[in-house]
Formats: structure tokens, C-alpha cells, sequence
């Protein structure tokens, strides 16, 4: 099945690879050429790329370092870009991924070879493909877990995921439509039923403060966002919103369910730096400042949305109730 | 006490009177001038003003009909700009105050006496006098449910009753701070920011989403909203998205307080017609659109917040629970 943009949301070339603006989405799609990796921290920091495009620019970065680094500087010009990417955005755990590089450049660089940064590269190219199969696996389980006629409510945007499940399922016969909420601050429901309608899937955007409506009429079959984290315990993290859909999903009796990552080490949902961005993000849209300069405003980017909110967990091998998850579960 | 601009938002002269333009605001004071009922169903329709905005306008748009109009043909005069009046939105029971004008037009023609439009004027300005000192006493009675730094949640703008609220309370040596959720699509949030500022009240926007995760932290004493209808059984009908608060404020066992009006004769809360506005409100803001034209959007106007949900009504004579009220209570 072919990914849609939003799951896949980069094109590497040569030395360079260009990221999606999301920014500029729906009205036009256009692309951001990244050369290194302080390129790269700028579309991340700057929310032209988020989600799955986030772990996308990080990879193809240090993708695109390891090609132009000269050979004797390999392992420091890695570590230099991992320190940087690492830190771009805090909530995300992209320490994970840059670790492993490094590491994959030092075992590369201490192992008799003649093309250390041939074998990084390879090493980068073979975990993405492992992550697009992951998520298409992902998508696939998901898909049992809706019907024919089932009115979904989503939030934010799961960089590709809902539509590949919403594909899969209409290869089996089952049509599923949507309520999105538009996400505030950032409108990111502009991107889910940008993608959605393309596919001709029925999708109709909500106000974030008409959930609890939707839900208490029996409109919703089945709630169902992505998470920036998972921990341990099965708690979420996700766009700053979710916790609301999920409380008032329960309050009504209906399935919450959440695409989730591996939890690392992250024990519960608490332990995770929620990132405050810059209150122009709330404030302006699109250079009109929408409040005037004295406003206060306090918007985390994301929430915590504790487990026994969760009806099911979507990983990328299971699909399971907090409650049911394995220790450690990797 | 000074009533604040947002609760007396028109000023009247000899035969037109201007309109506070609520759009405008934060970033502009500026009026619009009405000179006869057309206009005055065009700033009630184009929501230029809004809730006690509405009411004054409708009033005053009676008053300078009548002042305007020949003798001869007062009476229908008034009724054609009471019909036209009565409809300009439809969830605001405008009516009952047309009504009463009309009463008041046909008994002064009946009536010997030289003047009978000057009769309506007096009865209209006297009406107005009453209802300004019925909110003067509606805020002094919500007053008595706050304490000494209770932080408030609040949702959309209440026409600067909550406002006359916080000062009384501020004179009685009580200080109260807000957290104002921006009120999408409209974003009335800007408006109770600023005018709550102005006074040098503590004021923090919020995203709408983000109401759960403040009342589950336990940040938040007591919510008040204002409410366009409140029904004989004491459900409300106010801005999309006080539902959704409401079931949330209970969820955290956290006050819901509703400055209300009259029931008329609204047995309850689904005999109130709720208004559908046009897409564009929803998908473009000063002129930017953030939605592609083919976006599908579903933002009703106002929602139900049934009676189980509201811990104290505060009308314009007592703070009751909704079991409390009084058959018919007028």
C-alpha cells in the first residue's frame, strides 16, 4: 500500500532531503530543503514538520551528516548533530534514535571495513524500512478494530496512520467516516480531513469544544488519536486536547483508542517534559495577531492522558489494554 | 457602580444610535451607527454585537422606530420592525421584548393622550432601567459565591456581568483571577481577556481543549458562564462548548455557576431552537481562510447544558440550584 504524505513526509536526495511544510497545508504543499542538521532542528523546532515527519528529518539528517562528514571527523560530526536533534523538540523521544546512530557509528568505525559511513547509512536506510513496515502492520491490526458504518472522532493529526487503516478497511468493505476536531492552536484538523477527503473519506471538522456534544448524542462510534509517547504504564501523551476527548469519551461509554510507539523506558505519562511553545503560536495565525500583546495565554503543546482512559493500546505488534501489557513490553 | 462598555455596548442619540462592533475588539473600539431596524438586524445578524448587545440594539431600534415614525401609522410601523427584530438570530427569545413594545404601542393609541410615541419611549427607557438594575443586582447576588482567591474558569463572554462581579467582590476585599477559554469559532475569549484586564483582573487564555486537564489538577475553584436561554426546568442554552465544560466541571466535582435570565415559557432546554451559522465563520478568520473550500464544518451555534449538570443558576433575584425553582418562576 502506497504511504500516504502525511505518513511519509520526506524525499531524500543525494546530499540534502526536503520535508513537507504542514505549515502551509492544506492551501498549497511545498516543500522545505534540509542541508544539515541545524536545517533540520529549524523545521522541527518551527513546527513545519511534526509527528512521524519529526523522526523523519531526524534519521534523514543524520542520514545526510554521515555522507558529507569527512572520514576522520565521522564519529564526532555524528555526535554533534545527535546532540543537536536530540534536544529540538522536548516532549519527543528522539534519544532513542540519535543513540543508536552513534552507536552504529562507533561499532561501524571500530569493525575492520572499508566504508564506515556506507554501513551507518545502510544501518539508517534498514531501520527506516523496518518503521514503514511496523506502521503498515500497525494499520492493519487497527483496522479489526472498526466496522462497517463506523463514525469515527479523531484529534490532531496521525501523520498518515488513520488513512491507511481507513484504506484497509475499505479494501474490506468496511467504510468508516470522521469527525475531526480542527486541534487548537495549530489546526492540525485541517491536515486530517485534508488527507482523509482526498481519499474520498466523509470527514467534517468540529470545533474542539464540541466533543462532549457529539458524544452524549451517540454520533461517535469509536474514538481513536496517535501519541507522541507511551509509557510503560500504557499512559499517552499527545497533543494537548486529547485527555479532554478521552475523559469525555468514557463519560459516554465510547471506545478510546491510541497508535502507539514503543514506551522505552518511560515508567508513566508523568515523567514525560510536556514543551511549552511561544505564545505567538496561540496568539497570531498567519501574521494576524488574533489577541492583543498584554494577552496571557497558557497552552502546553500536549497532555497526559492517564491509561484507565485507554480502552485499547494499537502497537506495532498488539493490540492490548493497559492492563494487559507485559513488563517491559518490547 | 460604571457599567463596563461590553455590558451597555450602544449608545443612544436623537434618531440613530451606535453599536460597540465586538469584532473589532480587542485591537479597535469602534462603533457602528444604526439608523433604523434594517440596520439593526444587520449588526445582530453579522454578529457585530452579540448576547446583552443584541437585546440593547433590538430595543433601541424600537425606540428610534418609534420616534421616527408618522403618527398615523405608529402602530404598524413598530410591528414591521418588531417582526423583522424578533427573527435577526433565532436562539435569543427576542420576542418576548418585541412583543411587549408592540403591547405598549397599541395601549398608548388607544389610550386619549397627546403623545402616544412618547408614552412607548418612556415605557422602553423605563424597561431599560429596570433590566440594568436587575444585572447591578444579579452580579451583587453572584458575588456572595466567590471567595478570596478563587481562581474562575470561564467560557465565551457574559457582557461584562462576570466583570461587575469581580469588582464587587473586589470591593468586599475578595480578589478572583480567570482563566478565559478562547471560544472557538468566534474567539469571545479576547473579549472577557480584555475586558477583565482593563479592570487588572488576572486573565489566562486557554485553548477550549484544554478545560480538562486545569479542573483535573484541581487549578480551578468554581466555572461561570452566562447563558442565552435558560428554561422553566433550568437547563441553559449558551455558547457551543459550555456543554462540554459543564460535564467536566462535574466530572472534578467543580462548581458550574449560570447567570441567567427569564424562562419565558421554555419548558426545557431541546424546545430552543439552535442556530446553524454560515461555514465560513468557522473556516476563514479576517478574511484568511484556514480551510480549504471543500472542508465539511459542524458548529452549531449554542448547545444544551441540561439542569443535572448546574450546581447554582443565578438569575435576577436569587442563586438557586435547578431543583429549587419555583413553578413558572417569574
Amino acid at each position: 500500500m502506497e504511504f500516504p504524505l502525511l505518513a511519509w513526509s520526506a524525499q531524500l536526495h543525494t546530499d540534502s532531503f526536503d520535508v513537507l511544510d504542514e505549515r502551509a497545508l492544506p492551501e498549497k504543499v511545498v516543500f522545505v530543503t534540509v542541508r544539515n542538521y541545524v536545517d533540520a532542528v529549524d523545521v522541527i523546532r518551527s513546527m513545519k514538520t511534526r509527528a512521524f515527519g519529526q523522526l523523519l528529518t531526524v534519521l534523514y539528517a543524520l542520514m545526510i551528516t554521515v555522507r558529507k562528514a569527512s572520514p576522520e571527523n565521522l564519529r564526532n560530526t555524528v555526535i554533534e548533530a545527535a546532540d543537536a536533534l536530540k534536544i529540538s523538540r522536548p516532549t519527543f523521544a528522539f534519544a532513542k534514535y540519535t543513540d543508536l546512530v552513534v552507536r552504529q557509528t562507533t561499532t561501524a568505525l571500530e569493525q575492520e571495513g572499508s566504508d564506515p559511513a556506507g554501513v551507518v547509512e545502510r544501518s539508517i536506510l534498514g531501520l527506516l524500512e523496518q518503521i514503514k513496515a511496523m506502521r503498515l502492520k500497525r494499520a492493519e491490526l487497527a483496522a479489526t478494530l472498526f466496522e462497517d458504518g463506523d463514525v469515527i472522532l479523531t484529534h490532531c493529526n496521525t501523520s498518515g496512520e488513520l488513512l491507511l487503516t481507513a484504506r484497509m478497511c475499505r479494501m474490506q468493505g468496511k467504510e468508516l467516516s470522521f469527525f475531526a476536531t480542527e486541534t487548537r492552536p495549530y489546526f492540525q484538523g485541517r491536515l486530517t480531513a485534508w488527507e482523509l477527503s482526498q481519499d474520498d473519506f466523509a470527514v467534517t471538522l468540529i470545533p474542539d469544544n464540541r466533543a462532549a456534544s457529539l458524544l452524549a448524542a451517540g454520533q461517535i462510534a469509536k474514538v481513536v488519536t496517535g501519541a507522541d509517547r507511551v509509557a510503560l504504564n500504557g499512559d499517552i501523551v499527545n497533543k494537548t486536547g486529547t485527555f479532554q476527548i478521552a475523559v469525555l469519551a468514557k463519560r459516554y461509554g465510547v471506545p478510546f483508542f491510541s497508535y502507539v510507539q514503543e514506551p522505552g523506558k518511560t515508567a508513566s505519562g508523568n515523567e514525560v517534559t510536556i514543551e511549552f511553545r511561544d505564545s505567538d503560536e496561540f496568539t497570531v495565525f498567519q501574521g494576524i495577531r488574533r489577541y492583543p500583546d498584554w494577552a496571557q495565554a497558557f497552552y502546553p503543546a500536549f497532555d497526559v492522558t492517564p491509561n484507565h482512559y485507554i480502552s485499547k493500546l494499537i502497537t506495532f505488534n498488539k493490540i492490548l489494554h493497559p492492563s494487559e501489557l507485559p513488563d517491559g513490553w518490547e
